[in-house]
């Protein structure tokens, strides 16, 4: 997000990149946080209804933040080594309707990417707008495994603002 | 989740005990997916709006998760001991409308609990249900933190799903 408000465009689209879950890594988010069978072993797993060792879907889920804020940098750093102001975004209230499609494996491959869907510019604070976006997981058999909507508070054009 | 869904009423109560967010473990869990200034040090944290250490949002979603798979154990064991058939869940497809209502400090201790918000029989698996439920999370001022409306697939009273 180094660009403001203003540069993004409806139906933009986004790669965050793509994160391979392994064995070791599931376990280890799921001891500290989900510790159910079929995040814990794979024996234990085979005996549930996802037959195989699969992440929790929280973990998923905190792989797409690690993403986006490994982009995000990336894209500040640009913005800063083409000479242009790269625009700050602050909290997220919350987001709206998340779905977990279907399990994520270990040795899946998850690739993420965001779409813009919409914005609109904040009514308490004039030089912030929110930017609503779908998030989208897929893993490398292009099948969809995780969505969400979510919506971050984004800075807008300074000039713009000062006279909003 | 050791009772059938037949079992739950909407508006009941369900505490899921409370957890205290450690400075270690704020960081620890940043940097491995959430790796933005405010959760990785104190020093950098007072340069943001948050001005303090705060853990990252799916920090406080992971942590709910930890308390509710240690409540569900904990139910299942005493229905054990009771000499009931505890009933088993299933995988969740999402949730709806999750809000980060106030930042979780370095130090909070955030109390979860869940109220059971609506029921239904699952269409296309008789022995099945899904239960909605409103997920709170209240930190030691009594001021909510975390919001969220779930669902998750529970097995139906066996007699029941047998004639339905």
């Amino acid at each position: 997000m180094s660009k403001f408000l203003e540069d993004y465009e409806i139906g933009e689209r986004l790669d965050l990149g793509s994160h391979t879950f392994s064995k070791d890594e599931i376990i280890r988010f799921a001891e500290n946080y989900d510790p159910q069978p079929f995040h814990l072993s794979e024996e234990e797993a085979a005996k549930t209804h996802f037959k195989r060792l699969c992440a929790s879907g929280w973990h998923t889920a905190s792989v797409y933040m690690k993403l986006l804020v490994a982009t995000h940098k990336r894209l500040h750093m640009e913005a800063l080594a083409d000479g242009r102001v790269p625009a700050r975004y602050g909290p997220s209230p919350g987001f709206e309707d998340l779905k977990w499609l279907r399990p994520v494996f270990s040795g899946d491959t998850i690739s993420y990417h965001t779409i813009v869907a919409d914005k609109r510019n904040s009514s308490t604070r004039p030089a912030w707008g929110l930017i609503y976006a779908d998030n989208h997981g897929t893993n490398q058999n292009g099948e969809p495994v995780f969505y969400f909507r979510s919506k971050v508070f984004l800075e807008r054009r300074p000039q713009i603002a000062e006279h909003a």
